[in-house]
């Protein structure tokens, strides 16, 4: 079964707005099972219109419309739509009578032309009543195939999809179910996750589609299956994963839309630990990751930020002999940062970071993206030099990102070491 | 002049994003008098890739592609081009080298054969070069066609359309001179702004067109003119600029691609003064981007994040007495904290934060959004206190922004007056 969008518009041509309309009804034709095969973008022309619904025609068997049914000249998807199906328009007078109550409603008693045109419709089609607007869904048929016609306002699309549209296209044409599931990945780049990966990607089944959709430093890895018995799919990505969870344990931080700094914090909570940072490279960065998360307060306690030297003395009891023998960017200096912050703010964990962010202060012997991260624990501290790259804020975000997923598997293994 | 954009990707059709980059090239296109006419959204086969070629071929004179150069095997764009150009691919050189620097500069020192591929590009295409990423662009002439591949990524896309790309198609196929000027404000939202200017938006020139760009709690305001003589469309636009100025001066914190921190740290640096921050709602926010800046660490000192009230008195020097008669949350805590920080980290200013920033934490007398900012300088202390929104990430970057701009309209004055 192929579907095609057509978005009717020209405020998409122009970039004033961004079509998220055919994104959303994405996501919900993939979950009764259908694919969506392609999406054209036109302006508000007739040719373009008539062009791109014939075009539709030769390549699909169902063609959503989104846009182009306001009561506004500019507004044409009606009318064109009639001359493609060689229909006329005729009033309706339910969605008259529909529109009158709806103006009503706000306070306006008589309707002027351009809206009572709203209610006439093409004969041949099935109207899909819009409660929320002026602008009627809807349907045609011609031999077998469909073409769906939709407001643009999303609300107004959402709902038309939602209470008709979609429970529709299910019961007549959706086989089977398709399932998705994203795993996040995150410390080394797509390429190189590739080829660790290698040997389980081949050998996943030929019902399991593998994707790579890389970001910053992460990849996420999402797995689609198609097929008839929804459980089983799900059954079958499961087993997959819990395979690759074995292969890259420590490049995996969550699930969906899982966010690693709310891990930490979920972590935390579950043992009902505190934390502080000491941060010098990062900038406060680790800081801001931990507090946007609500709640927070919770078990974070606050920071020192020493991006200068004599503050990680003043302020964090580093000492002097140990700036003056290894310098600032060193395992010494960055463990007595975390072990000061954790003494100070009396907190459980603590995390600190030194290292040259650039792009200037690199030497030789410590290069830009020579980061020391240290991580103190009820048991002890804990480092670990990184090699980051050069760019400034890639070193920020990499740095914080990686101690942070450092922390959560240490939270999580000493989770599952008291269970 | 016809253009359509082709955006190959699975990810679109199943709804896992948003087209973005779309309404950013349509934006981009129109500014140098340019119109998109059409957008194909299809997936990651051959058979539709080359049939969209096809079609986008008869139907445009250029053809922009986005997505599918990526180095795993469900990115087949580039191979598919090769296909439809009758080419084949060749290594080239100077991409190789690029890449292995790209991969150096973040800490990989062998690439494998993956990334190795990502060299080799049709030989009849010019290669445009990706100095973000792998993934090269390519322009292919056939005829009077054009065909630009660009990758998906939006900010590799975005640089190669602005480096090259724009550039080249406004020598090519652009008439007239088209100028456009961008403010940036921040402080009050869209419709208010609107309001304000509205007199001087009235007297605007025919040939001056203004849009409003609002984003978070910035509006952009983008003075477009059209015309022959490019150095009078410049001379236009300055004068409307300087009339601007004398309305809104205190909303007004720079032009173009300015960052509000970046010209903090030149104020800072032209005046040789030191800064440090202590913060408590914000959470790291404010440090992160004074940090994020290249060369900061000449002016920025450090700060204390003082999340639990008692961190606020131990290393702040917040008195006892103040925060139990008036709260965290108050002008004399807040002005406290920004002297404390002054004086431990000795330096000439210091900014200091203290609010409520949701969504739990509220009270009726300080509803979730009351934000304490104070600055203190070398003359004393000076505090404001700032009704923000509802959400949290929203209610920390708009007071860290609110009390940059604060900041920076301090350093100014004072600096106008030493001269």
């Amino acid at each position: 079964m192929k579907i095609s969008i057509i978005t009717i518009g020209d405020e998409i041509l122009i970039g004033q707005i961004v079509d998220t309309n055919s994104a959303w009804i994405a996501q919900r034709l993939n979950e009764i099972g259908l694919e969506l095969n392609k999406i054209y973008s036109i302006s508000d022309t007739e040719s373009a219109i008539l062009r791109t619904l014939n075009r539709a025609e030769e390549l699909s068997d169902i063609v959503i419309i989104t846009g182009g049914l306001g009561p506004t000249n500019d507004d044409i998807t009606k009318k064109t739509l009639a001359k493609y199906f060689d229909d006329k328009l005729v009033t309706n007078q339910e969605v008259l009578h529909h529109i009158k109550e709806l103006f009503k409603k706000f306070g306006v008693g008589e309707i002027n032309k351009l809206n009572e045109h709203q209610a006439d419709l093409p004969s041949s089609c099935k109207v899909l009543f819009n409660k929320f607007g002026t602008a009627s869904g809807m349907w045609f048929e011609k031999e077998d195939k469909h073409f769906i016609s939709l407001p643009g306002v999303p609300h107004e699309m959402k709902n038309l999809m939602s209470s008709y549209v979609l429970p529709e296209l299910q019961t007549r044409f959706s086989v089977g179910a398709f399932v998705h599931k994203t795993i996040l990945t995150q410390g080394v780049p797509e390429s190189i996750l590739a080829v660790t990966i290698a040997t389980w990607e081949n050998e996943l089944p030929k019902s399991i589609k593998l994707a790579y959709l890389p970001s910053e430093n992460r990849v996420r890895l999402r797995l689609s299956a198609r097929g008839i018995d929804k459980e089983l799919l799900n059954e079958q990505i499961k087993e997959q994963i819990t395979k690759l969870k074995t292969i890259i344990p420590n490049l995996i931080f969550g699930e969906e839309k899982d966010k690693l700094e709310q891990r930490v914090g979920a972590a935390l909570k579950k043992i009902n630990a505190t934390i502080a940072t000491a941060e010098s490279c990062t900038g406060g960065y680790i800081a801001h990751l931990i507090t946007r998360v609500p709640g927070s307060s919770a078990y974070y306690r606050g920071s020192v930020l020493a991006y200068d030297d004599s503050i990680k003395e003043s302020l964090l009891g580093v000492k002097i002999d140990s700036l003056d023998t290894f310098g600032a960017v060193s395992k010494q200096v960055t463990e007595e940062m975390a072990l000061g912050i954790q003494r100070i703010m009396k907190v459980d964990y603590a995390i600190a970071t030194s290292g040259i962010a650039g792009p200037t202060g690199g030497s030789e012997e410590k290069p830009v993206g020579t980061v020391w991260t240290a991580i103190a624990t009820p048991n002890g501290v804990q480092s670990v030099k990184y090699k980051m790259g050069t760019e400034r804020l890639w070193n920020i975000r990499r740095s914080a990102s990686t101690v942070l997923l450092d922390l959560l598997h240490i939270l999580e293994y000493n989770d599952n070491k008291v269970q």
